[in-house]
């Protein structure tokens, strides 16, 4: 049917559906006339860059105006921010798997409650390459764990439920082919590699904490460079397991 | 001494360092000058709600002018937003332990390069509450994960390392005693929980994945209540960590 699956028994005997950090519900917004004819989203780390893609995307699209007084749809809350471009919708998700995962468990829902199809879902983030060209973009084929693993552990209630991060396939596929018709667009498919933590998580000397020698991190980005890692970000793994698991059609992409 | 500890041997080697999520650096700012006498330093997850505590307190510390236009010290870049009055620091750090870390790095180095001296840090944030009444407040005694132990596990490179969550006892008294020269203020000492999810983490019933009962959500929030959890939220565990770790006397607090 192409409509997004909500896997939560509870939802239907629900009589409003507040999404909360999005400053949005089913009683306060009629979210299928907002949102029913969405086909893309574009999520990323920080609002300026969102709202910045949001304008990029108007222009490309040739909409009417010149796209830069667009209206933050979630001005109530400061905790996300976004904004929409004819079919695409594009919103930040602040930094860290927590953070993303609150985001994408109420865009979910609002797709849902507007029931909207057939959606792709794009992470257009930055990230630290491995062993590649700055400036170069990198299509994530597989997200993976710290240790270089497909999978995403996610805590319910206290027992460890193990999901699974594989992208869509022929996404990648398609988004490599576009990237062929842009010159000086260096792209390459790879493992991206999620961490928890941004500095001794990713072999950073900078933090301020690192018990770790210059020889130890080096040792350690060389196996994740072996295993397949491409680069290195804090959102990949959530991600993919949440879309996968409510049938949106996913992908990350990362520029270096 | 008072100082802030850096647990980093190679810092003093570098010749710059820049704190690229604060926007701030040592050769682009006089540290020393912007930052020596803060003493109290307060974080929150929300800019806004950072903001308006920073205005709050420049007026009850009677600093000249209304404080309605207090600058963003991090205005370059929208990771984080940090404001100043007086000797207070006031900074959002976002959702959850990945946004929380960074953010305390970054502090934590900024601290020791202003060469800051007997500095109190204070996490006031939101949070649910556990059998106790909507509006009161939580000072943690520990912080403690979705097992409810006093523990964090941090990811160096690909180990784990378990660090204490302990937050200062003298400091959790002496705010009780503030609390109690305000009248109406109803507050209590407890566990904090911290997960590194807002649904399924937390026992939700409306993300947009549930695959629990409600009679299993209410007897896994019943063991963390009697485990002395008085409260859950995203970040207590592993502010309390590297807090701890670097000789800063923290403490978080918590309004339901």
């Amino acid at each position: 049917s192409g409509l997004v699956h909500i896997k939560n028994p509870h939802l239907d005997s629900m009589e409003e559906d507040v999404l909360y950090h999005l400053d949005l519900g089913t009683k306060t917004h009629n979210l299928p006339a907002m949102f029913g004819d969405i086909k893309f989203v574009c999520v990323g780390g920080s609002p300026n860059r969102m709202r910045a893609f949001a304008q990029f995307m108007h222009k490309e699209l040739g909409l009417a105006g010149d796209g830069e007084d667009l209206a933050d749809i979630c001005a109530g809350t400061d905790r996300y921010a976004m904004y929409r471009a004819g079919p695409v919708l594009s919103i930040s998700h602040g930094m860290g798997i927590p953070s993303i995962s609150i985001m994408l468990h109420e865009l979910i829902k609002l797709l849902h409650h507007a029931k909207c199809r057939d959606v792709t879902i794009i992470r257009i983030g930055t990230s630290g390459g491995l062993g590649i060209k700055a400036g170069s973009v990198v299509i994530t084929d597989r997200a993976v764990d710290s240790s270089f693993k497909p999978r995403f552990e996610q805590v319910v209630l206290d027992d460890v439920v193990v999901r699974s991060t594989e992208l869509d396939k022929d996404l990648v596929e398609e988004l490599l082919a576009c990237s062929k018709e842009i010159p000086d667009f260096p792209t390459l498919i790879g493992h991206t590699m999620c961490t928890y933590d941004f500095y001794e998580g990713q072999g950073r000397l900078d933090g301020a904490l690192c018990s770790f020698s210059s020889e130890k991190k080096l040792e350690y980005l060389k196996r994740a460079y072996d295993a397949g890692v491409r680069n290195i970000e804090m959102e990949s793994t959530a991600f993919a397991a949440l879309c996968g698991l409510c049938g949106l059609k996913g992908e990350s992409f990362h520029v270096l």
